[in-house]
């Protein structure tokens, strides 16, 4: 099933460079031009994506789950 | 009470350039080196926080709310 | 950009059967097999989507999102 | 402490057909007439509530959490 | 449907002491004896569980949403 | 980079009271005058933030992560 759009605001396009995993979740590090944005994800969902170290992915996340901190 | 480190991964620094207000919870949109990275938090919060459109803030994701999208 | 495939494990395909609008946030009910799903989005994201009544779409949750409750 | 009702307006009713165990969060897929649901949880409250494959459960889902993606 | 228990590993017991509504989305706001907790559920939701000022409820949170700053 | 606010509404001051490790994610375990609050955050941050049991925190969480369950 191949997406359009996805209503999440905010997504950083980007390679991954590192993949921690374990038996249920694994850690996806994503880097992008601007950073690290860093994702745990299930490790079945890694598998049956076929996420590897270099593969092309964005990374997404909901405005709702975006705080804010004042400096 | 000034927090020294918070454990979210990824942290997104820039200025805020857009409110939307609403009397529940309002849209604050950050313009960061990554692009501009959007929040959805309480008026409470914004008012209390003080955010204006110019402020300096850091938007902030928990690691498990990054999702991933293959290309 | 079209997305080939997402992690999140749980997708609910169906067409939206009614929308609420708000100035920051707004309500989409998704009628699937499963049952109606509801989903609360940014408005703005609901008009850059084009999304109406009708709309065929999925909708979409991380496993870390789900809360197990014992009858 | 029983619950009379929760505010989450997705639940999805079914049985436990897997369950993968880490020392700190496990998978909890459930079945239900219309698909599989998975969940992510501590292994704590796994252990706390005695979930075992065939449980009778509600995978449960605030509103908030819920992507919308267009096809 | 009554729930004999849920997997969320934090529940702050108390009564609502104040509501703010909109459309969508409303505040609950919850007294406990160790201080307010503040919820965003949707509005249906509000009216549906007949949520009002002084009713007792539970305030639930998954151990995946909590974030932890250092002082 | 120290941060005097953060918009999040449910702030729980206390002591880590314990922490249980995996590869990937750990559970830390916060004693307050709330009772125990539980967090699930990435080992890395666990280790980047050198948490242990004693350390003095905050637990955080948004407003739109908390649910209600009515009694």
């Amino acid at each position: 099933m191949t997406i359009a759009a996805i209503n999440a605001r905010n997504q950083f396009r980007g390679h991954i460079i590192e993949i921690i995993e374990s038996p249920v979740v694994s850690e996806v590090v994503v880097g992008t031009p601007f950073g690290s944005v860093a994702s745990v994800i299930t490790t079945r969902s890694l598998k049956e994506l076929g996420l590897k170290v270099g593969s092309e992915v964005v990374a997404i996340v909901k405005a709702t789950e975006v705080s804010i901190a004042k400096l």
